[in-house]
């Protein structure tokens, strides 16, 4: 069982794409996974469910338990400002510290519209990860200029399918 | 004019007194400051006053003017972990791309309860300011055991006392 | 069998005295190690041994093998200059490309002594093996003030010695 | 006057050729400039130069001195394994301790045969010069796929030159 997570709150055509890109190339393989959209969060989590309020409130604790129960999670990335969406980091912010990710393995797949397909908002979630003993697999997907390498809400691009493949493969046996 | 900014949207007592101790410093050198508080965002910014809602918020909006309007900023950035507040990194989501910090300069604070000071919260920042153009002071202030180094609201390590002096000192003439 | 790197060519009695730790560590687990000292290399290896010249020098070869043979590395690495050794930069530098690392296990540990425990030089060294396709362990450790927690040779900080311990029992289950 | 350092020892025409296209640009704007290249190191300078050898090799001091006595450098930077190379690093931890580069402003210029332009190696370059008090201009230069667009030894690609020629004119203001 893997979680993919779509990494923006955002309706982001794209990042949801790719995530059920990454669900389908799962079920291929006989991978039971489940999507879990941000865009789900309550408009008021950065206040309602943390700090002081942790645990109050019901949705965004559903959406919390489904990432706390994981064991092995994809994170699809879209790139804002150089790195990750702030929302996603306040995501992991409202999660259980310190062993929300304890020992959990986790997948980065970066993608931009531009030409760094994420790599710094990769690197700095790696260290985030690090920092909360989960442990990244080496292998990340960067998808850069996405958007001129999709056509009719599919991957054209075939080394990015191949990329995929390969970072589905190894994080099946990591 | 320098605009201080406390990164983090929680009731969060120590990053306010040391933005207050920032602001009293430049008072002293005859400098005018402005504390911007995170904690003031409407509730739901991540979803209203973002994207397809941009402008919209009256209450973000008078934040971020006071953010766009600076020319040298300071920001006190408390780790959460092991980098930035999410929601400091969506508060910079929701400024206009992509010249909303072009050739401004930034100064940055960092402060934990462990000892790492905000070390790679500080470099992810960097990272992100850089991508946006704008010049961070190559001089950093990480404050480490916060707790252990305050007392009635105030700091008490003469050490701390001395690198924030020295950092104000060299932004003023950056 | 895990390859033990010290990570600097300099004679540096701290990190080779963490580096005999590990293996003393490792053995009493009854796995077996080999400590690989960077201080070994041909004087002029950042010439001799790279680039046009890849593979004529011997001492270097000799050294290159024993990490290329390994599929679990530890690195210890000091901090220099708030990053990791050049040297140590260099010598991956000096490996065959682009296979070197591929899908090998990675432990990184960091020293210093200030305050910072290479949390940057760990940082950098865990996006250059992502880059490489290698798989760097989330548990890391930083020993920060490493000269006030040593004696005789012998690290004497209790809570280090299970911090090392730690690592050590994740990195053998990777 | 500013110091334009070409940042391998490897006989890199690419490198070299973005160091005189600087050199050049800056002479056509009446700023005095030098090139200083790596590949003049001694052979053995990871040994001879550093540590307990230290100011001992007047080969390495010559250089040393040149950058010691910059107040604006600029550093070109081809990406080895995603980040900078080896010998660059090693010759900044031949340096002095800690004052080399203390207040002095960088600009960084990556380059790479991939997609990714030294990226990550100009921010690990950023986290070093900033742990060294020095301050680096926001404005980075990431040149991709170089090779494609150079010919006859110039760079052919418009968009680079003009990313180039802003990043001079915001350093000399710098």
């Amino acid at each position: 069982m893997i979680t993919i997570v779509v990494g923006t709150n955002r309706n982001d055509a794209t990042s949801e794409i790719i995530a059920q890109h990454y669900y389908n190339i799962l079920q291929s393989k006989q991978v039971d996974s489940e999507i879990v959209y941000l865009k789900d969060l309550p408009q008021d989590f950065v206040v309602s469910a943390l700090y002081e309020n942790e645990g109050k409130n019901p949705v965004f604790n559903a959406i919390r338990e489904k990432v706390l129960n994981a064991e092995k999670i994809i994170f699809i990335v879209p790139e804002y400002n150089g790195s990750f969406p702030g929302v996603l980091k306040a995501f992991i912010d409202g999660m259980p510290y310190p062993n929300a990710f304890m020992d959990k393995k986790i997948a980065l797949v970066g993608l931009s519209a531009g030409i760094q397909g994420g790599a710094l908002a990769l690197s700095h979630l790696s260290d985030i990860f690090s920092y909360l003993n989960a442990h990244v697999l080496g292998y990340k997907v960067k998808l850069i200029q996405i958007e001129k390498n999709m056509q009719n809400e599919q991957i054209t691009n075939k080394f990015y399918l191949q990329l995929i493949d390969n970072q589905i493969e190894k994080f099946i046996s990591f």
